[in-house]
């Protein structure tokens, strides 16, 4: 028995995360608010001015002087005077003095004179323009201070973090209606194989197959906030497909690769990668299953990602080692979060040592069944409602025992 | 004391979810599959022909009769002629009869007469024309299917399931390349208030505020898989209300008012939605804290949203009720799981029983500290990480319990 692959330089998937790290970073454009959402700034954005800019009311009531409210109560009621009415929208024409109060509508700017308001419920007409109170408050109870949202300068929102819709909300608050962020990265994906045809042949000849990869890595890029450009379909001849890469490096901040499944394909793929110059390949070859023929270079500061043919085992890599990739070269240093669900597995699960797993499951009623089949098989990523990751130490799971699952979205 | 709030309707939100079900649902229309991620098929997609369509291999190896490698060992190998060769992306020009072998690629189609194919790791050549085989292989090992990835008819993807990325492979592993989904819900966002002014108001009066909610708004819509429509910001003005709320109704699949926060606001919304026409409102008031003053109507087939006026309110009731009608009448019967995780609680939340709480929390190191703010602050919900929901029928929660934290993503 010999082994057939030789896989000059192997790494761990977790050697794979942290040690190959590319220093291209997408520059900053500006884009308004409207197109921002999920968008990573490139610095982060400060506040203008004090927001909410003035002291407003949180709720309908009265403006009042605090101290007049002391010692009040259900039983002892205090009574005062209603001087006028604070109108939404409008500076106050009222102030409000000893004895007196003003009523205020809810986000009402507090009247001169007055340090909280006294909520309505607190509150009845005695005879007109009196009221009677029936609950103190102190100094800034019902109020909102005018830089309680944010102080001039302060952070509204970080660098690296893809912009939610809450932080769309706090720019457009504070009057920032554009935001400077990292331009998506154009992220070429390339397919090669002689077997491999588009999509849209309507007959196969007997042998070929349909690109699946290429859709669906593309759909994995924009996920990650890149920007997928086709790169077609490469004949398995090194010539071409230095061609293909060549042209991809001008215009690409990163180029992916589904590489032919055969031997001499792969072979040819490191080959051609090796020769298009510095720093060239940092791995071929993860202990990881399945997608052992995972290959990561740099040329120049263009990152390139070489995947297994089979789509299967390219989505899986994909999505553990190039997705995180695209979001690194994108600029963002806070990911957002992955969907994860714990379950107990259904069954045991080997693996061996110093090998990563990925194991495709389904989950009903908290337990985690394991999806068997081919590696070359689609059918069992898109049965799967998320996957499980064997990790390197470990010899492999036992039935029953709890995973977090990764949920797909 | 008396209550100066009245709502005529008031519901819990689980009954909210379940009870407020508007039957609209939007059309059908086709999309290329480059466009189709996350998109949501109006019916089932099923496989036009068996995939991959011919038996293929899943290694490098020979093609073998498996009955020839019966009893082989290290110590007792099996020799056997190899006959030619399968090329990728070809009908084989061999036939595999007894005692012989074709040396075959990953992928490469199965000869006649071949059932299985050993793995190159387990042969060695002997001599020019002979191998040497040291393992035994079943009928099928190393081969897959011509229909094992699919069978003709069966279904590819589910309808109601927005579109993953593998979904997208497998559609184009099986020459699909187009797919019918339902069109984007057009989710019209309506602003009111006198004193909200846009976004690009540079210079603010006193009592003034910027539209904060109408883009933030936007993103959830879009991130429930819609399309937000801007429907501009609409004075606290009764017939301007209607006149934009029946301008809207054409035009939407479903409209949501940001509601002016002062209580005569409030009763103005809900009196336009009133005279808007059948069914009408089906709550006014939700027991939920923030964002008591819901209102969830109909008008026609048409579901009206009506939110609190505080951005922070809107947002976290638009989040637990707006997305998921948004999904509902886009057809999604299977949304995305969200992400979620579990921590410990770093100190009590207050509740009432039959009320719902919805709290702020930043997480970290496994502990959720609830941030605490008043309803009006936007800076509540940059600062969180996500948030937990104290069900309706708790009367709070207590510093180290184990609570879900739904997390923004």
């Amino acid at each position: 028995m010999r082994t057939g692959r030789e896989f000059f330089t192997t790494r761990t998937v977790t050697e794979a995360l942290t040690g190959f790290r590319p220093g291209r970073r997408t520059p900053a454009e500006t884009v308004p608010l409207s197109a921002a959402l999920h968008r990573v700034p490139a610095r982060p954005v400060t506040a203008p001015h004090a927001l909410p800019g003035f002291a407003r009311s949180t709720v309908d009531g009265y403006a009042v002087r605090a101290a007049d409210t002391y010692g009040v109560s259900d039983g002892l009621p205090g009574y005062l005077q209603v001087t006028g009415a604070v109108l939404m929208g409008t500076e106050p024409d009222v102030t409000v003095g000893p004895g007196t109060v003003a009523s205020m509508p809810t986000g009402g700017v507090l009247p001169r004179g007055a340090d909280a308001v006294v909520m309505i419920e607190y509150t009845q007409e005695a005879m007109p323009g009196t009221i009677e109170v029936v609950r103190a408050v102190a100094p800034g109870d019902g109020v909102v201070r005018a830089d309680e949202d944010a102080a001039p300068g302060a952070e509204l929102v970080p660098a690296g973090r893809p912009l939610r819709a809450q932080d769309l909300g706090m720019l457009a608050a504070a009057g920032v209606t554009e935001v400077a962020v990292h331009t998506r990265p154009r992220v070429t994906v390339l397919s090669t194989g002689d077997e491999v045809v588009p999509p849209d042949t309507a007959a196969l000849r007997p042998g070929q197959v349909r690109d699946a990869s290429a859709v669906a890595l593309a759909g994995l890029v924009t996920e990650a906030g890149g920007e997928p450009v086709p790169g077609g379909i490469v004949p398995d001849d090194a010539a071409a497909l230095e061609s293909a890469l060549r042209a991809a490096l001008a215009s690409s901040d990163l180029i992916v690769i589904s590489a032919g499944s055969s031997v001499g394909a792969r072979d040819e793929t490191a080959g051609v990668v090796r020769g298009l110059g510095p720093p060239g390949i940092w791995c071929h070859g993860l202990a990881i299953r399945p997608g052992k023929p995972t290959l990561l270079a740099e040329c120049g500061d263009v990152p390139i990602i070489g995947l297994p043919g089979n789509p299967r085992s390219a989505l899986v890599i994909f999505r553990l080692l190039g997705v995180p990739l695209v979001r690194l070269v994108g600029g963002c240093t806070a990911p957002p979060p992955e969907p994860t669900v714990r379950a107990r597995l259904a069954r045991d699960l080997a693996s061996a040592t110093g090998r990563l797993d990925v194991v495709q499951v389904r989950v009903q009623d908290g337990v985690a069944t394991p999806l068997f089949g081919l590696s070359a098989l689609l059918s069992v990523l898109t049965a799967a409602d998320g996957f499980v990751v064997v990790p390197e130490e470990a010899t492999g799971l036992d039935a029953g025992a709890e995973v977090e699952v990764t949920l797909y979205g």
